[in-house]
């Protein structure tokens, strides 16, 4: 796509042409599809919801807030800003609650792969060990043995009550936030814990208090990235290896209609790694090949595909990563994919109606999927990965016949892009010779000013599928500014070009491109899943110590550019009470609570040292990024 | 009030005189008031969220679902009855996660008690060791050691993974309903995990079958009541005694201004528990007259009044229960209140304009309370029981002093209401002679019909406060049905005149009425909290298991004629999945969803034996509940 984008975003609904390609076959196969719902649904769209001023948690509601007719509080007595804020509140606990289900998987997939119950194994021990010393569990074991009480550890913390230690945020969290969060009474106890407190606090008649409200997201939001998501990646890591950069392929390109696909779309990778393991076996390909294809591929969706891309070489079985949830129906459209296979979001709810059209066969493959027209059911459960595997390929097999028999027309766009993916804490020190001062050596030269951390989605709501994250991210790279990426929005990097080093030599400014270039690292460093804000956390952390300086002190900032659902906020709540500039777009349901809308947005600064930031025009909020860089250089002394 | 109030509703915002009272008062204050505010908000009331079709869950919402004007479909594809679903799903998960919490804080506690650091004792020493023989836990060793071990088994219960034993569910569930579950796949893991998995499940994209969020919700209701409910209801008996029937006071008239009155307001008991234990104390009623007191005073408010009422007798102290949630502006505002002391649910967001006008201290006892203008917050820990009790009792003189100083006027009705409160399953029993039969036997010659289990809230959205629970009640035991009753609706029950033998007598059917007067028991047994609902549901098991026979097969049906909050929902599903016939008023948010109303009001009977019926209107619903229990007796052989 051109370079000149951020003109012409007009009549697009999307930054990526491969998108738009299929979303002419779409709309002349007259299929309903997420664009479209869209523009249908600007026009019936609720002000008061907009505005976060409407409640239907009760039968005396739903009530909604309007002060000029008088009705300045809902019938319980709850004004607007506790109402803006409890209904994100609840936003957040969704986020929270769903990282936790993820954590619970992981840790009891670690258990059950210690107990020799599943197709894998333990693949990076160092990190095994490295775990265990950081959480006191003795490595002088077997390590089948430390693995079982890491997991124990790991869930246990999860659940832990106010009475326990907080042994993760202890191990995990920066010397001086933890002194700020006790002060502040927002350390916490574990995500379970946090998230039931919050669920209660936001019953009717509970909390009607927007600031205390808002004190419970910030608690939650810390236990949820300490107690849940920096273990389930380190466990992720230690069963299927920690991230490592290589070239993946990415965008719709990479789909072959001659093969049988199997496409693994979620976050939680336990049966796509057990696929793509099967998947090389020669008995396999062979079976494929004899149902007329020519050969069995496995496709990374959305996280899941990044959980595997970070992990896995692309070779002739694993085929690369799709792009985010928007490019899901038009993957599907493509009429290339056999197994749609589902674990987490976003598996949109009217893919039925593809599955019918363009033969593919859906497929849950977790206890909490489930949509409309899925015939096929198979809810996780450890000791089950390596048979699921073997129905999904028997599935894959028969819809591919059924999709040849069928004759369906396969459509798709000639673009492959390739990308670095595979960024780890642990790899930006491998590259940095396993010390920070490097880093340190070039933010204080100049040469990159600061860094930003971009996690989030992928929506409509400011414009085309990654219009903001892309053209925001050109902006920043152009000035010098390193961005560290996870999520549905890296994906959008990844399939527009940005983590090559071809970028840092094309966009980013000229000190960021020669340190790219010294370092062979692309200007944008992908870093993985919306999960993977826990590990982005890790490398903030450990240059805050390295510096001996509080996390709110260092030139760096937080963007959600197109946040969507519900893991989205809890991570940008994180990101505040971390003590970061922390950038949302599109605005959050709560323009109608004025106090609520100040307390975020800059009062929040005295008291986190972090804010909220909001706006929707790339350069605007690039230069107010750059800003806020600018005066934290200052501030440590830095030109 | 008058027998013919179902012709006199007009005009009204509540079944009470009392309340009907006071808010002469508060209007005439110019009070911003919950009554007042309802009809301020049937003005602007959003059709859409009426109906189930609104969700502002995403980013790329909020969206409605119209199927005339084209939007068949939210922006991600869901459908009506999955959106309706969702949304009826986390108000479920709120209502458990609330049980949950509440249930962390009693298992804590009894811990606590145990290990010495509160002011509690264990009171009920032959529960504890039917609980811990029911559950498994030797009683061969000393009390505070097995409390300790039921404690902590009780906690990991309510969180349990799918790898452990259900010891809940299996010690306390009817046999027949077991097996039905386990065929469903809906027999559950703990409370927590049941939450979390639902949580995830509702995220965007994530579960988009009304089917399966439908099974959801039953799942994680019968984890409600197993693993949460009864657990911490047995453990509130352990701690501070089996509620046993005696006459309590109820209504706005036990309000006396000359003493110091120190009002709990909420469900949990602990710290209305310890300082009742404090208050008779003479040292304290002394302080209490050295500041121109008669006295110092605790009255019951809500819920946690019910928790008091039903264990601890009426006396100079404690003065007994003043009604529920509606009454609660009601009385802050006849000028009589010091400390209005709150800890969960109903603790309405705008009393602060109350305790300003009317002299009234408001204190927050629990971490999951504020409220705007709070000024004193005692979060609860249960070693601080003891201090904030102290701390409650000094506010409560200090405001006295200011309440005299500012010359409040007291304007209090003169009407107080005897009630027979604290019917439970060992009371019920021993009423019979500690066996089944005779309540067997009156149920076979048909002189109690069947029964009926009331539990919910209290709403102005069927009508004034409490008019469809009263009227409905009188109706069924007109009909010679027995009523038991938990919740807010019990209260307005207490409130109204129908705990009462004089009930029985004026009131009931020729069958009910002799059973009433042979056992001496009221036509409406209160059966205590909305907490209770575990309570009611173990006399019925009994029931069950005496019988042979499986739920679904009972003369029985249960009613939340004014469900108002999450919990009440919970308890509604549960009922459901018990296999009941199940009437809700007013009609949850889901009357655009047409397969999801047919799934729950009648599929269902096909799936767990029960279902929901709906329908505001007093007489009628009572009919369909004869309809219904004389169909099961039919079916029993009864005549």
């Amino acid at each position: 796509m051109s370079e000149t984008i951020m003109e012409k975003s007009e009549g697009r609904v999307s930054y990526h042409d491969s998108v738009e390609e299929m979303v002419k076959r779409i709309r002349k196969d007259g299929m309903s599809n997420v664009f479209d719902r869209y523009a249908l649904q600007e026009k019936i769209r609720c002000k008061f919801c907009l505005q976060g001023l409407s409640c239907q948690l009760c039968s005396n509601g739903p009530c909604r807030i309007s002060e000029k007719s008088g009705q300045d509080k809902g019938v319980c007595g709850i004004g607007p800003d506790a109402m803006a804020m409890r209904n994100f509140l609840l936003k957040n606990i969704m986020g929270a609650g769903t990282y936790s289900h993820h954590a619970y998987e992981a840790f009891r997939t670690l258990k059950a792969t210690a107990e020799g119950k599943t197709p894998f194994k333990i693949t990076d021990v160092n990190k095994l060990k490295w775990m265990c010393e950081k959480v006191g569990i003795s490595t002088n074991q077997e390590l089948n043995d430390m693995a079982i009480e890491l997991a124990t550890l790991l869930e246990d913390q999860q659940k832990i009550g106010v009475e326990k230690d907080n042994i993760m945020v202890e191990a995990f969290a920066p010397t001086k936030r933890k002194e700020a969060w006790k002060k502040l009474n927002i350390y916490p106890a574990g995500t379970v814990h946090e998230e039931q407190n919050c669920v209660a606090s936001c019953l009717t008649n509970v909390d009607g208090s927007h600031v205390s409200l808002a004190m419970k997201a910030l608690r939650l939001g810390i236990a949820t990235i300490y107690n849940t998501q920096i273990g389930l990646e380190m466990v992720q890591d230690i069963l299927f290896g920690t991230p490592t950069p290589h070239e993946i392929n990415t965008d719709l390109g990479i789909m072959d209609p001659n093969y049988v696909n199997i496409v693994f779309n979620g976050h939680q990778p336990w049966i796509g790694v057990a696929t793509l393991l099967k998947a090389h076996k020669n008995e396999i390909q062979e079976k494929a090949k004899k149902a007329g294809a020519k050969g069995l591929r496995i496709v990374g969706s959305i996280e899941t595909g990044q959980e595997l891309a970070q992990r896995f070489p692309i070779d002739d079985v694993f085929v690369g990563h799709m792009g985010n949830w928007l490019a899901i129906e038009p993957l599907l459209a493509t009429g290339t994919v056999d197994v749609f296979a589902m674990e987490e979001n976003c598996s949109p709810p009217a893919i039925d109606m593809y599955a019918e059209k363009y033969q593919v066969t859906l497929a849950s493959i977790s206890t909490i999927i489930d949509l409309p027209g899925i015939k096929y059911k198979f809810p996780y459960d450890p000791s089950e990965a390596d048979s699921i595997a073997d129905k999904l390929i028997e599935l894959g097999i028969e819809n591919f016949k059924k999709r040849k028999e069928r004759n369906i027309e396969a459509v798709v766009p000639q673009k492959i892009q390739k990308a670095v993916a595979g960024f780890s804490t642990e790899a930006v020190l491998g590259a940095l010779g396993n010390k920070l001062d490097p880093l340190v050596d070039v933010i204080a030269k100049g040469k990159i000013k600061g860094v930003v951390a971009l996690a989030n989605c992928s929506t409509l709501r400011n414009g085309p599928q990654d219009w903001v994250t892309v053209n925001l991210t050109k902006e920043l790279i152009k000035k010098d500014i390193l961005v560290v990426a996870g999520g549905c929005g890296n994906h959008a990097l990844e399939v527009a070009g940005l983590c090559t080093l071809e970028a840092a030599n094309t966009i980013a400014g000229d000190g960021l491109k020669e340190i790219c270039n010294a370092l062979k690292i692309p200007p944008v460093l992908s870093f993985g899943t919306c999960t993977d804000t826990g590990r982005i956390s890790m490398l903030v952390t450990a240059l805050a110590e390295h510096l001996n300086v509080d996390v709110p002190d260092l030139p760096i900032a937080v963007t959600a550019p197109e946040w969507m659902e519900q893991k989205a906020t809890i991570d940008g709540i994180f990101a505040l009470a971390y003590g970061t500039y922390t950038h949302l777009s599109p605005t959050p349901f709560m323009t109608g609570a004025p106090q609520l809308v100040d307390l975020l947005t800059s009062k929040a600064e005295d008291v986190t040292g972090g804010k909220i930031a909001l706006g929707d025009d790339p350069k605007e909020v690039s230069n107010n990024i750059e800003a806020h860089i600018m005066a934290k250089r200052k501030k440590l002394g830095l030109s």
